[in-house]
């Protein structure tokens, strides 16, 4: 293995990262007590704000991939026996239920069928007093949308917790404005940076019932936030992972500097023709118009126009190895069922769009 | 900021990282079941049983900082109420503790004063029969080793839980020989590559404690092994963080090609150096001769010799501006007492300690 392949990442991510992100991996490696350092987390700090659209101050990166943020979503909040009211239409509702579960919670989960959105008001109803409501913004395993907006209005006392791993940068964020009070991302997805970090941000509410002793100590947040935020002296938590962090800077900046409307709209426009398109070939696409994610899409395979003696995932091997293209299998109970074809971060693209149609032309019969 | 000041690192992590660490960074980004990352991620695990001189299948990085791996070793075996006796001279065996009881465990504190090593026969008879007897091998915060193959050899019924954090790559680390059952360590120390990753290794006795659905669903080890062991299809987990494996697999390759007893020598080498370079101008290590770290040494902040109106952070904060030269202060009971001058991975080469030593002698009356 003298070099890689370039792949063209339109699965569910890692997304093809912007340029700028991989560029400062070169940078000197500073420590992570650096006044050049902590300069450079709280600039990143910041653009982290503006693309969640909030003001929260404890808003970073989680030095763990997407899951990890979800842990920390959870765990720092959670208390043995609070109840979780937790909305699942894919694999990651399923796994915030998981997560929530080992912090001792009483899950209540309330269902939706896969590839259809939530409905807010039964998670609103699905019980009179809980700790915490739970939903997954874009969920990656359908390509369905759930609203964020309806359920902050009417939380209550309830924490509003979102998972905003495949949404942010691609699809509107509001964090202040719907009152959600954690929202955890990731970085491979729309905002074009390799994954590693898990950006959070914790609303002020959601500060306040922060426990002290968590059940994690490499993700409680009490004490990360003595090294992340704060203007003077920083106290050493663990060692923040500094080359990530380069990266997840320099990606933000490119989404900051074309404009976060101006990246939605890509992801919008390459989302809309990959769809029309798919569409156009009589494909069925999982999530219905209105809650569809622009950025990632189910598609259910087309098993009539697979060739002879070749399956779903002899298609996918062929996109990776005549053109270099990753597409996605399905999770969970799309597995075989479904393809997941992402237009994230710099892979958002018309020519990519256009590309991976004609391939599927010339594959499929 | 548009670019940042070349450190020499020689606190007590990050170091310099080997420039092959670097380099591949640029690689293209692969998705984390493409057959080529699979590939890679294999041969990674593969150096790090090299480095860790074990046979242990399941040895993997976790995606997290050093501080991650100490959670995992703990998390996936200590059930509510085990004993875990661990062992304390510094921070980071009084994290364990923390850590510990997290999960749960009735810890058993086995104290030494901060600078002298552990006496292995103190911890053995600190309970009759604990789940876990846990050390910290290379002690960051004081520069002390702690012997750990007395501890493997009688252990009992017991698993060994050692903290390998500053020791791998710099120091001999047998995880096999010793009788270590569960090993984990960082990236960005003597393995010379940025932080970001805790290499682990676990014994086959240990897999077979392994919990069925640990506190952490991010660190659980059962389902992590079903994405990094294994030679046929790999279940997807968490999206693992592709660049600092790269960068992993290149600094393993630089340790590996250099030679393992090499690299260890290189590290004495400059340790040994250091460390009379200290002496012969008068200063006091913290750690007794046998027990002495090479890749991290603690010594007394020469208070006499401080410029009036100076203090000890004053001369630190002199070293980075002047010379671009990273040292550590103290940590915990010795915050404000000692310096930590490290030697780790490529930082560890003679013309630094000269240089180390060099501007001391500048700064210093």
């Amino acid at each position: 293995m003298t070099q890689h392949s370039e792949r063209i990442l339109m699965g569910p991510g890692p997304s093809n990262p912007y340029p700028a992100a991989i560029a400062v991996f070169t940078r000197p490696v500073l420590g992570h007590l650096d006044g050049e350092f902590i300069e450079l987390l709280d600039d990143a700090c910041e653009r982290l704000r503006s693309v969640f659209r909030t003001s929260n101050a404890l808003t970073f990166p989680v030095s763990g991939t997407g899951s990890a943020g979800m842990e920390a979503a959870f765990v720092n909040v959670v208390s043995v026996g609070d109840t979780v009211v937790v909305g699942v239409n894919g694999v990651f509702g399923q796994r915030m239920c998981d997560v929530a579960a080992r912090c001792g919670a009483s899950v209540v989960p309330v269902e939706a069928e896969w590839g259809t959105p939530l409905d807010p008001q039964r998670l609103l109803d699905a019980h009179p007093a809980p700790a915490v409501i739970a939903v997954v913004h874009a969920e990656t395993s359908t390509g369905v949308r759930n609203d964020l907006a309806e359920l902050g209005a009417a939380k209550g006392d309830a924490l509003l917790v979102a998972d905003c791993v495949t949404s942010l940068g691609g699809i509107d964020v509001r964090v202040d404005d719907w009152g959600v009070d954690i929202a955890y991302s990731g970085t491979q997805k729309c905002l074009g940076v390799p994954p590693g970090l898990a950006p959070i941000s914790v609303s002020p509410r959601a500060v306040e019932r922060i426990l002290h002793r968590p059940r994690s100590w490499y993700l409680d947040i009490g004490m990360i936030a003595d090294y992340v935020t704060g203007s003077g002296a920083r106290a050493y938590h663990h060692t923040a992972p500094i080359s990530m962090i380069y990266a997840l800077h320099a990606g933000l900046g490119t989404v900051l500097d074309e404009g976060l409307e101006a990246a939605h709209a890509r992801h919008q426009e390459c989302g809309g023709l990959l769809q029309a398109g798919l569409e156009a070939r009589g494909f069925e696409l999982v999530a219905p118009a209105g809650a569809r994610l622009p950025q990632l899409t189910s598609v259910r395979v087309p098993e009539s126009r697979l060739p002879a003696a070749t399956d779903e995932a002899g298609i996918r091997r062929e996109l990776l190895h005549r053109y270099g293209i990753e597409i996605g299998g399905g999770l969970g109970a799309f597995a075989g069922k479904c393809w997941r074809i992402g237009c994230m971060g710099n892979t958002a693209r018309p020519r990519n769009v256009t590309l991976v149609l004609a391939a599927l032309d010339e594959l499929l019969e």
